[in-house]
């Protein structure tokens, strides 16, 4: 194959994005929003929050890893966030998504988003901090304008969203300062399950 | 409103890009895309395939504009390619579009923004030309992947493909070449009318 073709190939493989539904409502509640639509909300955020990061950072970088963080998903699917048994084997179902989807494309090209996506995991870099602030915000935002919907569904607790946004601040302490508003108002209506 | 405030209200404003249906098929043929679909696969593409750009170009930029590029279809609605009737209104519909929506942003970012827009729409910068090179491939492609089914329902003649793809090589030519290989291919089989 040629390198075009290499090119062509995992952008089509990565169609199947279109495909992976989360467990976020689009913001009217009539459908789930699906991974792709998730990962072109993040990549505008991005652009348009950028003076929200902690630290400096490279913003072409965080759009792309932002693009391209949840390609693992065509194989190992979309573990909601507080299935716990799922979340014990997804490391492991993700790795080997990796492996495969990334190597379709040409070697070079297939390193750069490998790395991307193993900084974007490990959470460690200014880019990878700022990514996981939107990651974890946007379906908060969403959540709320479709009513909660999500988290009353799940009967999700707030001690589970203070323990899974542990690393939100870690981005951006003024955009978890956003979210965490939201949060109290969706524990003071009852959508998610106060800890008192 | 604060920055902040109006920022987030802008993300969640174009959330509505989700429930904009285009009329490509995504790549396995079961329904069709979507507006906040289309522009992640573009983004995507832009940073895969920015090599083959005829002319050097800012990545991030042109990223930030394919992310944008179809905003303006939340009031103005997705104008069919091959439908002459609806692309007279469409500029008209667009430009009252674009004012209403990326004023949402505070001033420094709506400015921003509809910049970018008006450049895509102008064509003449070497991140606009490539732009919307991938933004006339990509369909293309998936067309081709659905079997041919949007041209087939359209009954799209080779003519009217060429003369939508004639700014398409000012982009790229690499990528126009494999566009056409892919047109070429779907007249021999019929699914595009040719000309002869």
């Amino acid at each position: 194959m040629t390198r075009i073709e290499q090119q062509m190939q995992f952008i089509m493989e990565v169609d199947k994005l279109k495909n992976i539904t989360r467990q976020t409502y689009i913001a009217d509640g009539t459908r789930k929003e699906n991974d792709s639509e998730h990962s072109w909300h993040l990549a505008l955020m991005c652009i348009l929050l950028s003076e929200y990061s902690n630290e400096k950072m490279d913003a072409l970088k965080t759009m792309t890893m932002v693009l391209i963080h949840d390609v693992v998903e065509i194989d190992a699917g979309d573990t909601y966030a507080y299935d716990e048994a799922g979340n014990l084997s997804k490391r492991k179902r993700e790795l080997e998504a990796a492996e495969r989807i990334f190597n379709i494309l040409p070697k070079d090209q297939a390193i750069y988003m490998r790395e991307l996506w193993d900084e974007f995991e490990a959470g460690e870099t200014p880019e990878a901090k700022f990514a996981i602030t939107l990651d974890k915000i946007q379906p908060i935002m969403l959540n709320d304008l479709a009513g909660g919907k999500s988290w009353v569904e799940h009967e999700v607790k707030e001690s589970q969203i203070m323990k899974r946004n542990e690393s939100t601040p870690k981005g951006s302490i003024e955009l978890w300062d956003f979210a965490k508003n939201i949060i109290e108002k969706n524990i003071n209506s009852g959508n998610i399950i106060g800890s008192n």
